[in-house]
């Protein structure tokens, strides 16, 4: 279960209310008219469970996923924070970056026999994927017209230049709906696929998610079409919105959230001025001795957004250790880092209402296939809800293309 | 070597030069009157490299840093960055987080009998690591009153309750000059005794720090000065700067460049103003799918500085593999990683620049332990140069003393 509370202050008058429900309307006729299909993945993606279910691949134990960004981001997300939580998952590999010492490094690490391979594109385009499955390809001599080919899958829209390789050599490939964007598409085959084939139960996660958007759209979690309002109508005072989770594990979940956020509302709006909310992501307590200070004293131009564990269910003591000329440090003993990491969140947290800065509260009852698809589907709903709020095109990425044809016409020309 | 490049205006009317003599005298008074002490580190920290040699510890295999914020930032950067180009450096594992699910995950892996353990504390009093401290005692059965204790090591300030415990129990010490802050700590002790014992040539990260804040006392570095105070006059417009860092191993670096910059410059001025610049620590290539349409479309409130390596020296070639109905994407074989990533970051400053948001890059010619150290010296000298500008106390952190006082108060009022 979540939980959702906030300290920022928000009286409703008309204005506000029309300008929420209009956003709701548009978010129902996104979904209906199937114009965004991330709506209904937790639907759509049952289909690729049933998918995975039929392949029965045996004797791996080890999965090399192949994608940057979109096609890389949720599935590190959902893996690093349900791991410890997962009896027997597969190892993952990562091969993102076009950093010749990561990928040697990874490369090493590789164990050709025992991996399968998931190249991850959705546009089927990307230079960093691209290259480096053929590395990989090479480096570990897969044979692509032998029995190597089971071990390759892709996951790619349907139509795309890696849709046409799959086909050309037969490898099984896995679809995106076209109308999912890359950051939205952690639970399309994107996540699920590799994912359920690690051991992760993916069912549960849909299930989850599944349930949040379905009370959204059955009005239950109007809270979060008035938190996306209030963002929006403060953007001026406060561009910059923290994540700040108390918990090492969901660092990727934070870098997964940046994506979603930076990427969706930085855009040109209708009126052809740059808007944007700039996200930030903090893990406590360690953020807490380095970007604390700055969001206390700073400008203030930041809102905070808190993620707390509430049960670990790997609890640990402070064992009663006495030291010699230290002992006035005996009142932590006997107590749990549960309690500790969640007093020190608390006190953060008041200690930020205390200086005025607006700050709001997601409460996981504890770590659950089901808590982490609904904590996916809240933050990809304020998204949209934003978006429509700031008029803009949440779904596109048009920044990002001059950058590419300035490296393919230098890399050509080179050539 | 390190090369400085820009590509935003900076024409210097007569008022910027006199603020950026002033700054400069400034920091030299800083620096010559002994009131910050992190400018004569690379020369007072030759003794504790002989400290650290004349210890003749043997038989260890692996470092267990326990420590946070300041206490770990810079190690960690130092680590990740020199490893690949360090050989037979030791495992070195962190105990940072109070988060009971990383703590019982790193205690599995630390091998009690090759293990060497380093509490670091500036003030000695950090809860995290006093708690962590005490569960490491108790997990690995340490007797403090044997020969366990040579196989720990205290890095704090002389006088603080962990200096008086090291006392206590003939534990050797290592002290932080009181004149360096936490956050500027990584050339002391600090950084200095755990990386040396566990293979990095410290020598020479001192050298290349030392040899980086001579030529700029002594004026050659003077485009670090333009640009703090380019920074600080465009901080209401530019108030967030972006580190876009192209190479994996820097992300740690990153965030120790996050520390630095957040917690010194986030302050109230001396007219009583919240001041202050937000960093964002980004990776290339992998942050071009994700933050970079922020930068590019979203509001105009960025500077971004790139950091480039010009020369991996662990290079890897895409191999000439033709995939089919992919043959299109041949261009790319035969070309390296290294360019391909150079390529990469080239391009997307050149769709910056053309989008006028301003930009500026570091070069390394290569990584090494000198250019590493020149790189934090830079850094730390921006900060301090940025801080004299803002009329503020850079070196203190006055804001997270509230949380750490309502925490205090909620856990002893439960005991």
């Amino acid at each position: 279960m979540l939980n959702f509370d906030r300290s920022f202050d928000f009286q409703m008058t008309q204005t506000e209310k029309t300008k929420i429900n209009e956003t709701f309307k548009a978010l129902k006729e996104e979904m209906s008219s199937d114009e965004i299909g991330y709506y209904k993945l937790p639907q759509s993606s049952q289909e690729i469970i049933k998918k995975v279910e039929a392949l029965h691949v045996e004797d791996f134990s080890q999965i090399v996923i192949i994608g940057i960004g979109g096609s890389s981001l949720g599935i590190k997300a959902v893996d690093q924070i349900l791991r410890p939580y997962t009896k027997n998952a597969k190892e993952i590999l990562y091969l993102e970056n076009s950093d010749p010492v990561s990928i040697n490094l990874t490369l090493k690490k590789i164990k050709k026999e025992k991996a399968l391979f998931f190249v991850i594109s959705k546009s089927g385009g990307t230079i960093e994927t691209t290259s480096i499955f053929k590395t990989v390809i090479h480096y570990c001599s897969l044979d692509l017209n032998g029995d190597d080919k089971n071990r390759i899958f892709a996951i790619t829209d349907s139509g795309s230049a890696l849709s046409d390789f799959a086909k050309g050599y037969e490898i099984t490939q896995f679809n995106i709906p076209l109308n999912v964007g890359g950051r939205f598409s952690v639970l399309s085959a994107v996540g699920v696929a590799p994912l359920m084939m690690a051991g992760f139960d993916m069912s549960s996660v849909l299930r989850g998610a599944g349930d949040f958007i379905e009370r959204f759209f059955g009005g239950s979690e109007t809270h979060l079409l008035e938190k996306a309002y209030y963002l929006n109508s403060k953007s001026k005072e406060t561009p910059i919105n923290v994540l700040f989770s108390y918990a090492d594990r969901l660092e990727n979940f934070t870098k997964w959230f940046v994506q979603l956020w930076a990427e969706s509302l930085g855009k040109i709006d209708t009126n052809g001025s740059h808007v944007g909310l700039t996200p930030v992501g903090l893990i406590g307590a360690v953020d807490q001795h380095s970007f604390l200070q700055l969001v206390i004293e700073g400008t203030r131009d930041k809102t905070v957004t808190f993620i707390k564990i509430e049960d670990f269910k790997d609890d640990l003591k402070i064992p009663d250790v006495t030291l010699k000329n230290i002992e006035k440090t005996n009142f932590i003993n006997g107590k749990t880092f549960n309690t500790l990491i969640n007093a020190q969140c608390d006190a953060t947290m008041q200690s930020l209402i205390d200086a005025k800065v607006s700050t709001d509260i997601i409460t996981l009852d504890f770590v659950s296939p089901q808590n982490i698809g609904a904590l996916i589907a809240y933050f990809e709903l304020l998204t949209s809800a934003a978006g429509v709020m700031m008029h803009i095109n949440t779904y596109n990425q048009p920044g990002v293309e001059l950058g590419k044809q300035i490296l393919y016409k230098n890399l050509q020309m080179e050539s």
